[in-house]
């Protein structure tokens, strides 16, 4: 895994979430506004407007090209760029991956209308991705890795609203690393996954 | 596929696309420069506000929920809320799938700094939601069908950049519809899947 080091400390860096999260969040509620409004067609045209200018604002001084991985000094995570869990990223639910001493990897997540597929339930994509990044988690808790295989066994549908994934390392096999999970509502087993992480040869 | 009918003739499709169109393109933009700017905080909190402010413009009327999945009574898909390829959804891409006589799928998609996972690289589980999506819109070409399962092998990274999903059936048997696929860059193929698409039993 390459990531630069972001020269910051603990106080900086909570002042950058102060300032950042908020942004997202806003950027996540206007997310779920554009798809669901029934304004009138003159004021979808002057928001249109108003966001572009927002825009404008923000890119007066941006990077060149993506986010990337970044730590600071001490090892705290700043990958605020990245999909599944960037407090810099709209997109992201954001998932936010726990664990216990037992070897319980597993995060909770609430998704509303911005991630459907099926009316009323998560796309299944949604839930590849979900488990894709808690089971990789998983895996990197083990050792540095990329994903080889992932299989997906999709059980019912997924409804929208509060989810549950969980996963653990099952067994590692020279530079394998095979963890299982689960993605749940409150009745249960949703989708069942299986991926098989594979540790870089240098490492 | 449960859907409703949007009791809309094509006139009606085409203004509401010019519509709305713009203005998600205008929040996928938003998303992107909420990732890479580095204005100072005092812009930042003033972009929040307008944001929000925007926000509660468009939440003044609203639908209820989710989008869910709509027709036109002519068969025009209007599923505008879905995550991948939803036009008022500014997660989407948007995907947009077409297909030749032979039975190949495709779709072509730009992806930029907002589906990152490792530095420069697409998330494999955004190449998750593009396969499952793509290959799902092949089974469905054969039969109203779900995801049963949904197998990913990943070659190596998929950068960030222009990329091609291609798709196929391979073969059905009984209620299931089996198809494979490829996501690829310019150099060849990043990601292999399998998937097993169901039909419920009443189809």
């Amino acid at each position: 895994m390459q990531y630069v080091i972001e020269d910051i400390d603990a106080a900086e860096l909570a002042r950058r979430r102060a300032i950042y999260v908020p942004l997202t969040e806003a950027v996540r509620d206007l997310i779920d506004a554009t798809i669901r409004t029934e304004v009138d067609d003159t004021v979808i045209t002057q928001v249109r407007d108003e966001i572009a200018a927002a825009t404008a604002k923000l890119r007066a001084e941006q990077i060149v090209g993506s986010y990337g991985l970044r730590k600071t000094p001490v090892g705290d995570s700043v990958s605020w760029g990245n999909v599944a869990v960037g407090l810099r990223n709209a997109i992201a639910p954001p998932i936010m991956v726990e664990s216990s001493p037992d070897g319980l990897h597993w995060a909770e997540l609430t998704l509303g209308a911005a991630y459907e597929g099926p009316t009323g339930l998560v796309h299944g994509g949604i839930g590849a991705l979900i488990l894709d990044h808690v089971l990789g988690a998983t895996a990197k808790s083990v050792a540095p890795s990329f994903t080889g295989t992932l299989t997906l066994r999709y059980r019912r549908g997924t409804p929208l609203g509060t989810l549950r994934a969980e996963a653990r390392v099952d067994r590692t096999e020279g530079r394998k690393v095979i963890v299982t999970g689960t993605l749940s509502d409150a009745d249960g087993v949703t989708i069942e996954a299986e991926g098989i992480f594979i540790r870089p040869e240098t490492s």
